[in-house]
């Protein structure tokens, strides 16, 4: 298949199951920002972040090619409810390595779609061994990376497909850059579909790995970042870094204050409950006025899940 | 005119010039809750609240039998925003008089739309006496009352008329009350539109002079309101009491810890930003499942403008 069939087909594959999300403006936080943006908004996708489009389409194309049947992955955010959701929606089972200080609502949300919990110690790298021990124990289970893999990325273009295809005069698409599933999903989807769209990463200075290894050309490792983004800690991976390379147009950094500023913003101005990371290409727009004044801009939301209390500790 | 004609064209006459909001629901809110809850979304209203409606209409006809080129009224909250806003899209100047104490936001918001603010003391008697005191002096200016006008009541209904039309199988509709202005507009749309639908009230325990007066069969004054749903604070009128006596099925209080539960709720699981009054209705549901179990329910989302530092103070 070429690039272009793929993508439809993931378009295809999940349109059933996906919520088709709404794009929302609002006129005064244009004048504010001083370009026109439309903000794509996974917030209201079911788990409430795009994550169930990558994880969908992924465990779709790999129990079709491995006939496995259940799917094992470890998250300490919002991957965690899309894989267990996903596995609910394809009646299959679900186990997901989560870190022992992981909030109560991420869990919780697990368990409703009754998928398996296995508790690792708080670093990565425990996290990833404990996966490891699972997958060797348990033959029929499929490893779920949660942005490292084709699928995913294929799956998270949804996104924005869907963007452009309902507004087809943008002229640039931001998104946030953790792992880099959405960015080069929306790079995939963007050169395929309509290649005149510049598309930009956006992430935080305090977790700044990916803009580094854009520059350096080699994937810089993210460590302790800093950042209250928490979906943007993780680092850029070997399949999706090349696609990011050669298709995005740059990497902005924020500060911390930038994004809270923005965050307030889309609060007080869309009236939506967006967590940190989907604040980060809001602030990009307004630290960069000489590449985006007066711009048609696309921005995903990439989700709303956080945690009230958290909230009103930024608010406050 | 019937009174099914002059609600047909206040829907008209808003038409082109107020949103059209969104309904939402969640599946997982429905089930936590054990009704079929429809979210009818005016935090997403030009302005952030169904104000806008009744301003807009009231203010067209009474331009239209006065010939008068200007709108005065007092507020403290979404009432001064939707005043200004009215007048902006009319072309006539407002003049609103707003207490000392008004958040900084709501000012703000009045002065974006070129309303002249006249200060006043803090107390809803100070507000009257500035406004009459301004509108003696200027003839030219209209008088807006808030809520108790037919003709704002007429043009408030268009949220229920439109949530009705879109979702014609609902049984109940359940908003909240203060000044009683939509939930009169609610009762009118239901009568004239589906009137097998029942119309609840929905009221903070803190605030009950509606819930005591329908049961009195006379006005209670709000004395010392005691509630966070800033927006149930005032009291009935003689326009809209009779409407609600005589429309509507029962207005239920519920308490101020229901409501943050419910408020809390609406965010974690809709990912919309609302004002504390708005989460009254769905509180009384969750209090009184011998009447609302299994039901088809229509809540009004009345507004989504709140302070983010009052928003951190209820969810820290």
């Amino acid at each position: 298949m070429t690039e272009l069939k793929i993508l439809r087909e993931a378009r295809r594959i999940i349109h059933n199951h996906i919520s088709y999300t709404p794009i929302l403006y609002s006129t005064l936080l244009n004048e504010k920002y001083g370009a026109k943006v439309l903000f794509k908004c996974e917030n209201f996708q079911i788990t409430g972040s795009f994550k169930l489009r990558g994880a969908y389409y992924s465990a779709f194309k790999k129990i079709q090619r491995t006939g496995k049947t259940s799917l094992a992955g470890h998250s300490s955010g919002n991957f965690a409810q899309a894989l267990a959701k996903t596995a609910h929606l394809m009646g299959v089972e679900s186990t997901i390595v989560m870190p022992g200080n992981a909030p109560e609502i991420k869990v919780e949300g697990v368990k409703r779609w009754n998928g398996k919990i296995i508790y690792s110690e708080n670093s990565p790298q425990s996290r990833e061994a404990k996966l490891h021990e699972f997958i060797n124990q348990h033959p029929e289970a499929i490893y779920m990376h949660p942005s490292d893999d084709m699928d995913m990325i294929y799956g998270n273009s949804t996104a924005v497909q869907e963007l452009i295809e309902e507004e087809s005069d943008i002229e640039i698409v931001i998104v946030p850059v953790g792992g880099g599933g959405i960015l080069a999903g929306a790079a995939l989807a963007s050169k395929n579909l309509l290649p005149k769209i510049k598309v930009y990463g956006a992430e935080p200075s305090g977790a700044d790995d990916a803009a580094r290894s854009f520059r350096t050309g080699k994937i810089v490792p993210s460590v302790e970042p800093q950042t209250i983004a928490d979906g943007l800690r993780t680092q850029l991976g070997k399949n999706n870094f090349p696609i990011i390379q050669s298709l995005v147009t740059d990497i902005l950094t924020v500060s911390e204050a930038d994004i809270i500023t923005s965050m307030k913003d889309i609060y007080q101005y869309l009236k939506i409950v967006i967590e940190p990371s989907s604040a980060v290409p809001l602030a990009v727009i307004r630290k960069n006025p000489q590449l985006f004044s007066n711009k048609r801009i696309g921005i995903i939301i990439t989700g709303g899940n956080i945690d009230l209390v958290n909230l009103a500790q930024i608010f406050k």
